[in-house]
């Protein structure tokens, strides 16, 4: 599997990093989507020409593998590869490399795309992902299961959604939910551990205004290398928008 | 008044921008004081060099204003000059321009310096500021003052310090309060005006975990060019920490 790449050199700048002077994930979720929009206007598959026909790529899940995060300065090297499609679903790597051309960060995305009208997934048509040199599939990728939360009394944090929240597809960006399942973190977990792998699956869009409560339990469980776990669900109102877990290395 | 100039080209990213496609303030200011960190590097006046005596680069009071916002996928450059100092205050300009030279937006920031462990201003020292070529002046540049809220009831809207707002001064980066300030805007009034100007002073650092309450009203006066004011007060429980004005022009 593989298809056309795109690459686009980064300095990280020191906005993109939390307080201890690490890339943040929504910072690196955000410039790797930018890269893909990159790719996409250099051949000629332009956001404008999809909003055309009523149509967005949408987020549908990711899975994201850190190695080692970036950190403030760190000159790096984002790549995106069109992989694979099928009737329903794109394929799509996203990977950073430092200077050396060492692996950092990898992530496998699932993009589908919406009906600006409809707000429903439609199918994906050949004509947009053939620009991409992707391969034609007929299989569904499965990415892991998303481990739901076990606990009957998770730790809960509620959020709004803020106008700046809000991106041109007219609902939360995907990137924003990462601020939502980190910040519902305690502190001090956060500042001890490191994270080591996210698997998120977006199930439904959230919009201007709504109420968000953002559930979490930690594992009890703790690896080997001392990786843990912990389970995430946000809720918008009664529903279910997003699953995730997300696995935490120790800094000692 | 003069000093050392620094220069970056960028393109505007998508996810710089709201939803209408235009770069916010937070993303702006972000860019700018990222720019002027490049250029304190370039003359070895390292963020942390500054750490390493104890101190740090603190805003005090932006003056923006906004002729035309960069776009989505523009490019722009971002100049940053070092204007004069005087004991307590640096004055640093910055501008951001298109891909013609044409002035987009201007800024005037005061700078002062806090020790980190005692969290005070303390006095500028000569040895920071010489590097950069700014004249030395007596005067305190007076910007111009904040207009306060006058009304008994203004807007209000709650918000507490997440973890990704945390900078490495480990208090409320200055472009978080912009989020604050912008997301407690009417969304009717937002979508239908663009911000011309924008006067802040922060007053008090705002930690982690801190309830934020932000306080709006919107002035009855409407100039002849359609012009509306806002006053704002960022409150940190009992405390004023930020004052601003928003000064909106309607988009009809």
């Amino acid at each position: 599997m593989s298809g056309l790449k795109y690459r686009l050199s980064h300095q990280v700048k020191g906005y993109e990093c939390d307080f201890q002077g690490e890339m943040t994930v929504p910072s690196l979720i955000n410039l790797m989507i930018h890269v893909s929009g990159l790719q996409s206007d250099s051949i000629g598959n332009t956001e404008a020409s999809m909003s055309e026909q009523g149509l967005s790529w949408v987020i549908v899940q990711y899975n994201i593998d850190i190695h080692q995060i970036p950190r403030r300065r760190d000159q790096i090297t984002i790549e995106t590869e069109a992989m694979s499609y099928n009737r329903f679903f794109t394929y799509r790597a996203f990977r950073a490399y430092d200077e050396n051309e060492h692996l950092l960060v990898e992530v496998l995305s699932t993009f589908s795309v919406m009906n600006l009208e409809t707000r429903k997934l439609v199918r994906v048509q050949k004509e947009m992902t053939e620009p991409y040199e992707a391969d034609e599939i007929r299989s569904i990728i499965r990415q892991p299961k998303v481990i739901p939360i076990t606990e009957e009394n998770p730790k809960e944090q509620l959020f709004t959604v803020r106008y700046l929240d809000i991106d041109s597809n007219q609902h939360v960006n995907n990137s924003k939910y990462f601020d939502w399942l980190i910040n519902t973190v305690d502190f001090n977990f956060l500042i001890s551990h490191q994270i080591k792998r996210i698997q998120i699956k977006y199930e439904k869009e959230v919009g201007f205004g709504n109420m968000i409560t953002s559930k979490m339990s930690t594992s009890s469980e703790i690896a080997e290398d001392g990786t843990r776990m912990t389970a995430h669900q946000i809720w918008n109102e009664s529903t279910i928008a997003c699953v995730a877990n997300i696995f935490w290395k120790s800094r000692n």
